[in-house]
């Protein structure tokens, strides 16, 4: 069967089950074809007066009684520093465990450990907002049994609550906790900052573990994961790389590249007509990306304009503007560096949230629906707005899929900012390699070459042009840059799908088939 | 059917369904007998930027799509002084809808105005954990439908999750809200404090209005409840009477009954081995119950005694304790006047907690299952230590449920404080009319005669009598008092069953049978 965008999705995939295809932004979540309810939670009844505390990772394991075919799930909010995973899947492996199905909210550079695992059969499914690395390397010549499974961050919350993903275990890592299992990021030695991907697994878990590094006093505060949601709690030495969790503040990019590309950005929005009081925004932390914030801040300071709110993955320059008052608050269920996490302790106007309230499309105030502009990147788009964030330049998988989609389905105004080309290799493509956000989501790409609008948005061109913004058509501007790299070969690739992308409703978007040029 | 206490419980009641009979504290909860699992909750996917605002509270009441038959909740924070839930039922009754199913977290003195509405047969089944007043005579009578149903607060949030109570319209009053629906009781003219039993039904009903008198700027902070569960908001002019929500400052009873009986169970607690630091108290706010706490204070300052934290229903005699240093935190699900509310708004360490977290019987972190000493009051007991908060002398329907069987249930050590006779009448009985919380449950019962301990209990019998506590054995006490009072007539009864006593895990402790001389 054939989606909306014309690709080929297979009715089944073994392992995974059937199969929807996307048909449109909004059309399957309305009409509640892919999930009309939730799954129910677990009911946990104990006696009173019993302890959670385990005398060590392997003991909490243990008692959540693991067996073949069972699904681990966790947080990704340690990054690049998280030492948790690795330790609970050699454990696992040791116990003999087979046929596991690894659901991280996302994995990192942090997680190339995982390969001899997937070599060796141990693990067989992965769902994941992003796959990088080795990792990815892997994945794409095909050697993990089933296709991976790439969600939104919003996505993955209805993943869990439509019970496609069934997590038998969820690992918590917590830069503090009690007893009890009342869990936090916000502070303690690896503080990470929001534990806003933790709520779902702590709701729908059969068994759920907090593990941290920093037992404090009863109660924990704030307890950003809840106890009645949590079975055993274990202390381990630590819960990764501090200076990997935590990377110190964001530095605005230096490349004079992105800056010309975030100027142009942030112009795009001033003349957007949500320029104005009571804006809200959403930038990711990448070079571009996170400088366009630099631009909107002074844009702002000069035209006197106070913002409504700030969400997404948050980084210190996000707080700065906060306290400076140009906006009311931030909503948090990502946070980027330490200044972050100090933040969240204190500021009561920078709220921690779950993902079910960030992104997830299926309940009726995700704060991505409530959002002006979000400002995003790209590996590559194409003439019809569709976006790649999950493959590179050999078709190898590479990114993460994130909020991009969800904050794109969601914003009056969704800017796409990248160069028109990377080394020899053009951006802009008849058709990027993979879809990750439908161009019906996307609204402005904004090129150091000139600024591209939706064609569904003539009246936005109109008053882009009327500011003088260089307004181009997106195909002009590509044949511009092809005659300047030429056109690259053909990506080589095999006929085996080595992961599927999954729009934020569940429809599948786009498969990811299998390179051969890796090796 | 007969339950473990005797009582014949029926099968089958017509417009209520199966009924299980209550098996003992832990056995049903434990077994999973009652409710292995929850029910579904609901799907609400939405476009992006719609608003929730609507024009009145009867428009939001006609979005909801009312229908006969349906389920209308709401939570009972503005306690005496609500005016939202009369308001409802007049536009509904207005609108011709009948058949209802009030699903109140409890009913106050504010709810008289139900009366007719219930002889009309516009509203026939209702589950509380208190119904009081005329209403209760009216109930008592039989001139309700269906018998009603009184849960304990724990045993509502696994009614609701259990799909016995379906609540298909929430009105949830907040003291101040925003367009979006994030919703808090902590401030604004009508400031309750915490709105812990407003979760549940956010997340579980189908249609949930957040109704409020005070608009604020988005966000409103602290979102007690979240936007993304609320469908609608709207703003009214007053939800209630602010001199009867916050009632002020609560104060120690003057009556040197209480005080003679608090003095006694402050003394017990004190010798009951869980006088440490560490310890956990939950007190009401009744007279005697409370003012154990004024003696616990008074003992643990000399004892330089520190707690670890408080729950319940809150006051500003908890919130001076929590403030001196006696205790680290108080997990907050209900407060009982305005200087809790600015505790609750402002201190990091009063922390507000959902009823979930609170009492659920079915989750596997539940405050009352980490609770070291309640103090409970009582309209009744008997010889079995059995508690009756439900029914008065006449058999009539007249107080709460409330947390009474949830603490009793959790704690290292329940005390039951009551004088031995009230009026003329005694209070310790051989069977008391109505079983809320079971003997089971009970440790002890504190009178001004005397300090009766559950035969379970033989070392904390010891412990008393060794520090000088007047242990007495109950029946001996029983016979003491009825000699001087006399044995009262029997109640007059009739043999409707007019209302269903539910235990915490679901199950059926005692029936209600219709009383005959009220009218």
């Amino acid at each position: 069967m054939k989606n909306a965008l014309g690709v080929e999705i297979p009715e089944y995939i073994d392992g995974l089950g059937e199969l929807q295809p996307y048909q449109g932004v909004w059309n399957s979540v309305l009409k509640g074809d892919v999930a009309s309810q939730t799954v129910p939670t677990v009911l946990k009844a104990q006696k009173a007066h019993v302890s959670k505390m385990c005398d060590s990772l392997e003991d909490a394991i243990k008692k959540s009684q693991p067996f073949d075919g069972m699904t681990v799930s966790c947080h990704h909010h340690l990054r690049g520093g998280d030492g948790v995973l690795m330790q609970a899947i050699a454990i696992l492996d040791k116990m003999g465990i087979k046929d596991i199905t690894l659901a991280s909210s996302s994995l990192t550079s942090a997680h190339d450990g995982l390969v001899p695992y997937i070599e060796s059969g141990m693990i067989t499914r992965i769902f994941s907002s992003g796959i990088r690395g080795r990792l990815g390397e892997i994945i794409s010549m095909g050697k993990l049994k089933h296709p991976a499974v790439i969600h939104s961050h919003g996505g993955r919350v209805r993943d869990i609550m439509s019970g496609r993903i069934k997590p038998d275990l969820a690992l918590l890592a917590a830069s503090a906790a009690d007893e009890e299992g009342n869990a936090t990021g916000a502070h303690g030695p690896s503080a990470f900052g929001s534990m806003g991907y933790a709520d779902i697994d702590a709701r729908y878990a059969k068994t759920v573990v907090v593990v941290t590094d920093n037992l404090v006093e009863y109660p924990c505060v704030p307890p950003s994961v809840r106890q009645h949601f949590v079975d055993y709690v274990v202390t381990v030495d630590s819960i990764g790389d501090a200076s990997k969790i935590a990377s110190g503040t964001t530095r605005i990019t230096s490349s004079p590249m992105d800056l010309r590309i975030a100027r142009i950005a942030a112009t795009v929005i001033e003349h957007s007509g949500l320029f104005k009081n009571g804006m809200s925004f959403q930038v990711g932390a990448g070079g571009a990306s996170l400088a366009v914030a630099k631009f909107l801040r002074e844009d702002m300071k000069r035209k006197n304009i106070q913002g409504s709110f700030m969400i997404g993955g948050v980084t210190s320059y996000g707080v700065d503007m906060l306290e400076e008052g140009l906006f009311k608050a931030i909503f948090d269920v990502q946070s980027f560096d330490a200044a972050v996490s100090t933040s969240v302790l204190n500021n009561p106007q920078h709220i921690e949230i779950t993902c079910d309230q960030y992104a997830n499309p299926n309940n009726c105030g995700a704060m991505t629906n409530k959002l002006d502009v979000v400002v995003l990147g790209a590996l590559e788009v194409d003439v019809d707005f569709n976006v790649n964030v999950i493959t590179g330049s050999s078709g190898e998988i590479r990114g993460a899929s994130g909020g991009h989609s969800d904050t794109a389905s969601g914003a009056n105004l969704s800017v796409v900012v990248c160069p028109s080309f990377r080394g020899r290799l053009p951006i802009i493509m008849d058709r990027v390699h993979t879809v990750v956000t439908p161009g019906e989501s996307v609204d402005v790409i904004v090129t150091e070459r000139g600024v591209c609008v939706n064609p569904s948005k003539p009246n936005l061109a109109a008053a882009l042009k009327k500011a003088g913004v260089n307004v181009v058509d997106i195909r002009d501007l590509k044949k511009e840059v092809d005659s300047m790299t030429g056109i690259p070969a053909e990506k080589k690739l095999g006929d085996k799908i080595v992961a599927l992308v999954e729009y934020r409703d569940g429809t599948i978007i786009d498969v990811i088939k299998n390179v051969t040029n890796l090796e």
